[in-house]
């Protein structure tokens, strides 16, 4: 397979969905409804919807993997990450002025609308979560909404901004990187993965193989981060590069070098594969987005 | 049957739930949860919850109405309740210092540790909401996600806080006025009774007219406090009194005076009991809860 076509178009279902599930909006909420369009359609590169989905087609049948119910749940991940960015961004915490290579919304939409517009992202999501596949078993929709909102709560996800925002421009373990990195990046990706399964009808050693191979990812994903904020452009990122050494946020290259770090993302994939390693080949998908991780440039 | 009796039990079952649910935490993650806790066990009065109960005994079995496994349910209404508060009064929205008697959120923990107790509060709601009840059909739970989601998300609550945030200081019409009202406040006491309902089994008439008795609550709730930010004292309210007119926030008062606002507070509760006329005795706790909520006096 081809992972770059492939990519393109799951993106290209994703982006459509997306634009289907909040289009324009005429009337006193159509300034929210934009504040909340200008982030969730400004680029994105949309790997948690394409990791639930490809988790999806691991496990149904080959050929007539019907992903269309799925594609709510695989919206909501992207309206979360999005929400986490555009709060992660205000002014009160990174205080960034560009993302995906645009102003960030405070930016253009000023600070209170900003805020709504996360809120509005994160609510939304679970209306999307729950309007989800109605052809699929209710206990399966509601085992997504507990696995997603315990990974992107105050234990998760935002649990994971909150360790990022005390500990930042202070000296930390490696533990500390490790928890934070898990925390903010690697319960929604191991969520994707796993929400994808489990509307899947993924059996209990499914299920736990896919949560390890999403664990793994997440970790390659965020060490790729660190990476790539190091040795890139601003340009190529699309928001500020060498923000985090800037910042001394602490980073896995600041711990242990480029090259080091490096290996570790490979060994994070290789882990993720050997996860997964009992599948057949409708898991290509998931083997050739790990590797695409690893190797992304932005 | 006596109300105050009444609220006093429920809401004593409420605080215990809550404190049950999101105990003091040790390490790393101790402040986070000192901050959305700070908020959730600040002396509310817990009205969405209380509804959210009371609907469910108007159809239970009297006497046998369980209501244990409701409680994460309700406990997820404040919490959504709680983040709303929180949010609002960060310095980019309201910029409130007070609130129930206490410095708000952001002015002991900071702005980005608000945000941040906020966004926490709203996914834990959706973790509470899941758990909710085992015992209970997935179907109904997940519809209960499904409603509760919609009235917080952009085309409910934070869509009314944005209107709201929108037309401060301008000169709005009546119809602006109650838009905003019905969103930002009346679709979660809305969606709190609705909530009840359908845990607790309504067929389809019960819950539409449980929900009619809903829309009215929260209107005349909203009337109330606009008629209380006028007549009350800073130290009757435990938030700043008069802060409506001072901001120039269009309000029932501002726009029929004192007198007229009242009787429109008191049709809206005989238009509540009117919705459920037809149900039975086990509805006096709903009926009672109605004329409370127009008497109150904070």
């Amino acid at each position: 397979m081809d992972i770059k076509v492939y990519l393109h178009q799951k993106r290209a279902l994703v982006d459509a969905a997306l634009e289907r599930f909040l289009p324009v909006a005429d009337g006193p909420l159509a300034r929210h409804v934009e504040a909340m369009r200008y982030s969730l359609l400004a680029g994105g590169k949309r790997v948690r919807p394409i990791l639930c989905l490809a988790a999806a087609e691991a496990l149904l049948p080959e050929g007539a993997a019907q992903l269309e119910p799925l594609l709510p749940a695989a919206c909501a991940l992207e309206c979360i990450h999005t929400y986490s960015l555009v709060h992660d961004d205000l002014p009160a915490m990174d205080n960034d002025d560009l993302r995906r290579g645009k102003p960030t919304n405070h930016v253009v939409f000023g600070e209170a609308a900003a805020i709504l517009a996360g809120d509005g992202l994160l609510s939304f999501a679970f209306e999307l979560l729950a309007d989800t596949g109605s052809s699929l078993p209710a206990e399966a929709r509601l085992q997504a909404v507990r696995l997603l909102s315990r990974a992107v709560g105050p234990f998760g996800m935002v649990g994971g901004q909150v360790l990022d925002m005390e500990n930042e421009g202070q000296e930390i373990s490696f533990d500390t990187l490790r928890r934070i990195h898990s925390l903010k990046t690697g319960a929604l990706i191991t969520a994707s993965v796993e929400t994808g399964a489990v509307l899947a009808g993924a059996g209990r050693e499914e299920l736990s193989a896919l949560a390890g191979y999403g664990r793994q990812i997440g970790l390659a994903f965020q060490i790729v981060d660190d990476l790539l904020n190091v040795e890139s452009t601003t340009e190529q990122l699309g928001k500020a590069a060498g923000s985090d050494a800037q910042r001394r946020k602490a980073t896995y290259p600041a711990f242990f070098g480029v090259e080091e770090t490096r290996k570790r993302a490979h060994e994070a994939v290789a882990g993720a594969l050997e996860a997964i390693a009992g599948f057949d080949q409708r898991a290509e998908p998931l083997r050739e987005l790990a590797r695409y991780i690893v190797n992304r440039k932005r």
